[in-house]
């Protein structure tokens, strides 16, 4: 490797090109790419964690009909339980999409997007789409519990549960997309002070 | 004006006890707390916001009692209304406190907390309470679909609207909420980079 990994100039006046302080950039400069580079693997796994959730909470909703003739179920004839289903659904495509971004990072060094643009989307849709998580969630659970009481359960009870399993998954989805949440706004902040997404 | 405006001392390196550096450093400090004071400003203007709309929505919900005899609705017999009233009734409390503190912190420049506890205090209780008061929401909206549907809005209409009512103004108390939890994010990134929340 012949690329010289340079500090990015902070104090951006004087430029002293000694062989002292070029290694001194160079140390400083490796450390700090460790450390991002921990801090992606961190959020690669929160964003695995989610993406799992909330694709198996829309496959439990997606595959959520029982009971056959005039006292059917399905999913779909329920609003709250379509906004489950599409809710998981829309989360598991974009933790996907970010997944490959963090590995495409953690390999490459780049984003995928330029730098700007990258920290912005993943914090923006980090914070919308958990939003929308937990408000699906909660109108699904709300439902649920109407359904209990109205004795719809007790004809069809494979429903309920597996009604249940889907809005639980999606929390536990919620949960980790939060958390990658409040990691991606931490690199928005970084980018606003620092004019780079290294936390140093 | 004496004071000579100058470039804020951003490398940091070497300190001069010399009058100029000094009139330098407080010329500094003068626009960090201006800069300061607006950012304060504005975090008490989406608190007030919030405080306004998460107290209309629990009074609303609180005082939603209809009918009488066998056919009388009140909010208590609904947990998903019940939900609504107390978070709402949590978020205008929670507020109030906050607009006290930022008043204080206006007034006097100091915080009402030890600085390092209130930043986190802020940012943790906001974060917490937007997604409180979202699912609360969540889960009264999809109550309210389902009284709906079952004809219970048709015997008492009244009922059916104020639960709407309050329930559109929790959701605007949320967007005001989450609004602030994104100023009191950025102030605890500001802490942990600066160990100041002065933002600079």
């Amino acid at each position: 490797m012949m690329r010289l990994p340079q500090e990015p100039n902070r104090n951006g006046g004087i430029r002293t090109p000694s062989p002292r302080s070029r290694n001194q950039s160079q140390f400083h400069s490796t450390v700090s790419v460790q450390k991002n580079r921990r801090f992606n693997i961190l959020i690669l796994i929160f964003r695995f964690a989610a993406f799992c959730f909330s694709l198996a909470s829309a496959i439990f909703m997606f595959a959520n009909s029982h009971g056959g003739g005039s006292d059917s179920l399905r999913w779909y004839h329920f609003d709250a339980f379509r906004f489950v289903a599409i809710a998981a659904g829309i989360v598991a495509l974009y933790s996907l999409f970010e997944i490959g971004a963090s590995v495409w990072e953690i390999s490459r060094g780049t984003t995928v997007l330029p730098e700007v643009v990258q920290v912005w989307f993943d914090f923006g849709h980090d914070q919308v789409f958990a939003y929308m998580l937990l408000s699906a969630d909660s109108a699904g659970t709300a439902l649920a519990r109407t359904l209990r009481d109205r004795d719809t359960c007790t004809a069809n009870n494979a429903f309920c549960v597996q009604s249940d399993i889907s809005v639980a998954l999606g929390f536990a989805g919620f949960m980790f997309l939060s958390f990658s949440s409040l990691l991606s706004g931490f690199r928005v902040v970084c980018f606003i002070l620092n004019g780079s997404r290294f936390h140093m």
